[in-house]
This record gives structure tokens, sequence and C-alpha cells, in this order.
């Protein structure tokens, strides 16, 4: 009985073979059509190639195929300000209508008056007052509520378009090409885990449990009914930045990825600690050098300053120094939006 | 040509059945192979099948299908102390050894004594110091060798057996039965992450990352060579008892599950939260109550009392009030473990 089975799948495949001479059970179609060809596109293939087949001294098993993306800049537009902290100051108002005592209370009042050029003088302070009034205080299913609300009316200043359509088509691209391919694909990012999982799953296939991110602690109660909830707390369990991410990758994953995508000095560690494993490796930087099609910042390789992203020489180095790969936005991406 | 498949499909189909009258494609087995028929078997069949038949108003899409599973006491066995505390007790003469300042420090020195009824006497805060020593210090990768050669030699006292050998074979079946239903079975456990991920995937077909415990930070630094690695650290991130349960649901998975399973006090809120979301619930409660073959301890309906694992009474009557099914080992489970 136990050979059955395959005796019959070959009798099958041969009447197939008879029925459909034609169809081509091995059609393909590039699965990064929106790369160029060039050494990003040549490695992310060859890496695929290596530790998915089973004869390569590199096979890597199914189950401990594992991918880290960070987000902002790397998976979606962060210039010029992350999309986390326009949420934050957007949600300004609700918090002051729900709490009229704040209005004349700094930071809240100058995020109250719009005056955009005393905003920008905020210290860091103030913006963990603004982080901090924003992001706890509510349940985690009334949070997820307003995260989506405002994702559906939000427009990004210089696109004009929702901050979820402003993904880059290359990178969801290898997302999909890793996750055919047996990878489990995650987020780590440092952004706020609990806003990237209300839309990860919609916008790049990502279930909310493959998301690792900056997260606070909750608080356990009951309502008025007996019924059970968690209320966001402001206090900080893992600053997912840094050498917070690759301790971020222990706590949610346990095991070390064998690819990691990243496009910041905030990314270094999580390329390091992925490079560290043996057998194959995948290290790869966004570079952001195309200020028509996006944005252009470094300060690596001449590339204007910036203070969101920073990709510093340093870092650019070290990428050479160790087989990482540089991706260069202008050169290397066809295409980089969905709806372009 | 998209119909195409299909058309060929059902050629196939037909060709098949030509080929093979008499195999049963639908050759099915007990799932629950060690389980008397009764209420707690016909609750586990009767979720699976509402939240798995797309027809069913229950239904719940496969990647939201989510079980949880509280480890000591619910999926192997716990008395008469946890084997992770066994566990820091042996590791003691190795860390003395390596620190020999500490021979003649409390609580090490009570320890290296032997004397179990002396030891029987440490306080939680010298259990602490214990914990401390021999769960961090070391790198993430030192400690899971520590953890996976001491598992390969240890012995159960009562039953002269591997630790890992103690697991329940009707749990076993049930995490079995829920995967291949598209359930995704994580452990929520009041261990430790790090030590149970060490053989979960080997005991329970459990992978690393949908192990969730109680877990401690780590600090990130370099080797002589310039490799990157992680340190155990002693301070808590996350206490997973308790309300810590649901908390490191929401930390780690981000999902309510749709189905919990306990046996004491620790998983109250667990199964609070899993029952507290809509559509079809399943919380189960394991009950000690069978001496003979493993240990009888609740006080829950009259059993013995116990230090480890609690089921007082009122758990007992919250589970009656709110529909939790409490699984009795001595009439529900026909045989306990796999070598039997």
């Amino acid at each position: 009985m136990t050979t059955r089975p395959k005796t019959l799948l070959a009798a099958v495949l041969a009447v197939a073979a008879i029925l459909a001479p034609n169809l081509d059970l091995n059609a393909q179609t590039d699965p990064l059509a929106s790369w160029n060809d060039g050494s990003a596109k040549k490695a992310i293939i060859e890496f695929v190639q290596v530790t998915t087949d089973r004869a390569s001294p590199k096979f890597v098993a199914p189950e401990a195929r594992i991918a880290t993306f960070d987000q902002d800049g790397t998976l979606w537009v962060e210039q010029p300000v992350y999309t986390q902290v326009v949420y934050c100051l957007e949600r300004v108002p609700a918090v002051v209508k729900a709490k009229p005592e704040l209005r004349n209370v700094e930071p809240f009042r100058t995020v109250m008056s719009g005056d955009r050029e005393a905003m920008a003088k905020l210290s860091m302070k103030d913006l963990e007052k603004i982080l901090a009034a924003t992001l706890s205080g509510m349940s985690v299913e009334q949070f997820a509520t307003e995260v989506k609300d405002w994702l559906a009316t939000a427009r990004h200043s210089r696109f004009k378009r929702p901050y979820t359509d402003l993904v880059y088509q290359p990178m969801l691209e290898v997302m999909q090409y890793l996750r055919a391919n047996g990878y489990k694909t995650y987020i780590v990012t440092g952004g706020g885990q609990d806003f990237v999982r209300v839309y990860s799953e919609q916008v790049y296939g990502v279930p909310p449990e493959h998301v690792v991110g900056t997260v606070g602690g909750t608080r356990w109660g009951y309502d008025k009914t007996g019924r059970p909830f968690l209320t966001k707390e402001p206090h900080l369990l893992l600053n997912d930045d840094n050498a917070g991410k690759p301790q971020g990758i222990h706590l949610m994953i346990g095991r070390r990825p064998n690819a990691a995508f990243g496009n910041s000095r905030g990314d270094r560690e999580m390329l390091e600690y992925t490079g560290a494993g043996e057998g194959a490796r995948l290290m790869m930087l966004v570079l952001h050098d195309d200020a028509t099609r996006e944005y252009a910042y470094g300060p690596a390789q001449g590339l204007p300053s910036t203070k969101i992203g920073v990709f510093p020489q340093t870092l650019y180095d070290e990428a050479r120094k160790n087989g990482w790969i540089v991706i260069s936005i202008k050169n290397d991406w066809k295409r980089i939006f969905p709806f372009e």
C-alpha cells in the first residue's frame, strides 16, 4: 500500500502528459521583474538557489529559512519623516479633545498650533511625550482601530497617496520570492510593533506574528462586564534599533536569519548578526540615491545629509569589507512603487 | 489557459478512480487515539470541525488559527519539581567549578552539600540567585549547548527516564491534530523561553519561534575576532505566568488564540483572554488526578495539595462557570506517555 500512491502518481503524470502536451508545468516568469540585471539581482537569485537546492552544500532546511527586513527606508518611504511620527503628530488633536487640559501644555500646544517651524524644533523629550500620549493608554484593540482609521485617510506630503501605497515594488518581489522558496519573512523595525502589525499582512503579506518592532509593556485588566483586556503602557520592553535588532530577533524568533535587509545605521548590528552565521548569507543595504523618483540621502557616497535613515560612509565601507551588497535605487530598481 | 488545470485535474482524478478503485483516499485513523471517548475528546473534535469547515458560521481563516499550550503539567510532567529547576540545581557544580569563590557562599554551599532537606528549605531569594547564576552570563549558543548536554543524561527521579520522554501522548496528539488542521501551536510557558526552545521542535514539533516563555534581556558584544554574539542577562523582560501569559501572547504572536490549554492557576488569564474572543473557543485544563500512572494534586476536588502547579478549587469553579473543559487524566487518557 505504501508504494501505491507513487505508482498512481506516475500513471497520472503520464496521462497528464498525453492530455496536455503543450501545458508547460514549469512556466516561469521573472520573480524579480522590477529589478535591473546587475550584481544585486544576481546575488538574491544565487542565494535562493544555493540555499534551496538539496544537492548544494549550502542547502538550508526549510524550517530554518529566515529572512529579516527593516521597514522604514527598506520596505517603504521614510522621508521626509517616519510615517509613525506623522501618525503621532496627527493624533494629537484627538488626544487633546479627550484630555482638554493638555491644550495649553507643551509640547501639545505647539503641535496644536500647526506651526511647522516650531514643530521641527521640538526636542527628543518633547517627541517622547507625544509618542507616549498617542501610543499608550488605550487597549490594544482601540489602538489598532485608531491606526487603521488614520491610514485610510492620511496622505504623504509629496506623493499625495496613502502611506501604504509607498512600498517598494522590488522589495515586495524579494519577499514574495523568498516566501515562494520556503523562507519566513520577518519585519524587524525600529517602528512600533503594534503599529506595523495593523497593516503588515495586507501590505507586505507578513502576518502580525512575523513583525518584530519597538515594543512597550501592556497592563492586564477587566472592564465592567468582567471582560479582560490589555492596555498599552508607555514603558519600553525593546528598543528595536541598532543592537536592539539582533536582540529582538533572538527574543521573538530564536533563530539567526540567513538573509537580512536594511538601509541605515540602525540595521548594522542585524546585518552583522546575520553574517556571523555559517553557510550562505545574504546581507543587503538599500542606498537612496534617486532624488528624481524617490529621495537621495546618505551621507555615504557624497549623498545629501539627513536626520532620517542615516547611511553613513562608515557603514558603506563596512558593507564593502564584509561582502554586503549595496542596492542602488537609481541603478538597480526599474520601477519603485506598485502604482507606477 | 486558466481553466485548463481544472479540466486536467478532473481527468486525472477520473483516471485515478479507474486505476485504483479500492484506494481509499479518505482513509482515517483516530487522531486522538490515546483519549477515551468522553466530553473532553468530543469537545476537541467539535472545535476543529466547526472552525475548519468553510460552511460553518464559526469558520476561522487558516492564517488566524492559533492554539496555545502551557508546558509544565500540561505537556510534560512537572512533579516533584519543575524540570528547569532541577537543571539549575544540577548546573551548580559546573558554575562553582568555573567560579570557585562561590563554593562557600550561600545558597551555592547548600546546593553543593547535596543535603536535600536543606535544599528544600532554600528561600525564593536563594533560588533566584541560583537561576541567575545558571541561566545568564553565557552566550545564547553556549546556554543551548549546556541544556542539550544535560537533557541527554539527566533522568527523572521516579520514572528513571529522560525528562523529554515524560511528555503526555494525548497532548502530543492534540497538537498534531490541530497542526494537521492548519493551527499554529504555540507553547506559552512560565519556564524559560531559551530553555524550552532547545528541545521544543524535537519533542513537540514546535519550532523555536513558536515558544513564548519567561525571558530575560541579552547584551550585544564582539569577541576577540570581531564576531558578534549575544550574552544572556539576568534582568527579566517578561515573567510569562498569570497575566504575563496574555501579555506574552500579545508581545510575541499579536493575535488572540482560538484555543488554550493549561493546568494550573498560572494559566487562568491565558484562558480568560482566549475565551474573550468571538466565535468558537476551546479552553481546557488538565487535572492531575491519577497518582498511580502519574501524580494526583490540586487542591481542587479534594486532591492533595502541592507547591508545584497548583490547581485551586476557585479555578475549577471558574472553569465550570465559563464552559472551560477539565481534562481528567484518570478518566480521559487511555495512555499517558509515548513509551507506554
